[in-house]
């Protein structure tokens, strides 16, 4: 999935303006645009593509920062569940607190009881990690299965360039062959 | 884990030759080094550190495919096993069969009785991937545990940078928080 027609003429008209570039258009593209009303991806309409996709699944969510880490996971064309999208991460050191993300929503969806499992894909960053431990602290009163992505060696990389905690990570999340 | 002295010092002084760099200094003096009898890591004595140190275990051992692997797997301190150093990974393409590689004697460290569980922590290449599955088969018959290191996001990286197959693998292999 690329990102819908609208939205990728949109980011290319701003690139013309002077001094922004390919990630500022990006960013000016999302404020102007409207969110999904139930996963607050990008969307053309009320709902985002995914939500209206009858194909796609509600017992499965993804819970990704920002709009563009929704496409990372598209990419693969492997999910076949919805998003939630937070637009941010917890930043207590920069003032992001819970009421900053887009929370509500998401904890109203996994209510719903229709949910079976919540995928955290923020990134393995201080702040992602802070803010997956905090949606799953929020979740875990609910008989929902809570799940973080997997942290290790990138696919195709040389075991050399590991760092410490990531080579860390790999040994620790071993798993059977 | 650093280098033992007496490595670091003989790869600086290769350094000092015309055009060697660190790289080849590095393969210069594993080539001109003894191995362990037991593991194949660099040794000066008979037996490696690690195979003399007697808190370390027989039960578990890490596979890697070069000896500057084993120092990736020490440096997350972590782990308190043993190792394997194949010296190469298998490449059709470059003519690098099961018979260049030193497997003989894990296969019969694992017929020993002793080992519990094999660690495949090969880079997550072609050549790394393929060296894996067929260890693994080789050790197939024996009763014990074989395990891969995990692939998925390197901890501290943006999930923007992941590339497909690694988001797929994070995805895949995700657990439960």
């Amino acid at each position: 999935m690329d990102y819908p027609a609208p939205l990728a003429i949109l980011i290319d008209e701003l690139r013309r303006l002077p001094g922004v570039g390919p990630k500022s258009a990006q960013r000016i593209a999302f404020h102007l645009l409207r969110l999904c009303e139930r996963c607050n991806a990008i969307a053309d309409q009320a709902l985002c593509s995914v939500c209206r996709d009858p194909g796609r699944s509600e017992k499965l969510i993804c819970v990704v920062e920002e709009p563009h880490n929704l496409l990372s996971v598209e990419r693969t064309r492997d999910f076949r569940g919805r998003y939630h999208v937070l637009h941010g991460a917890l930043s207590p050191l920069q003032g992001v607190g819970p009421e900053e993300l887009k929370l509500a929503g998401l904890l109203e969806r996994a209510r719903g009881g229709e949910v079976e499992e919540v995928i955290l894909a923020t990134s393995p960053t201080v702040e992602g990690e802070t803010t997956a431990a905090y949606i799953a602290s929020q979740l875990r009163p609910m008989r929902i299965r809570v799940t973080r992505i997997a942290m290790g060696v990138p696919v195709g990389s040389d075991l050399e360039w590991a760092d410490e905690a990531t080579m860390a990570r790999a040994m620790e999340g071993r798993r059977e062959y």
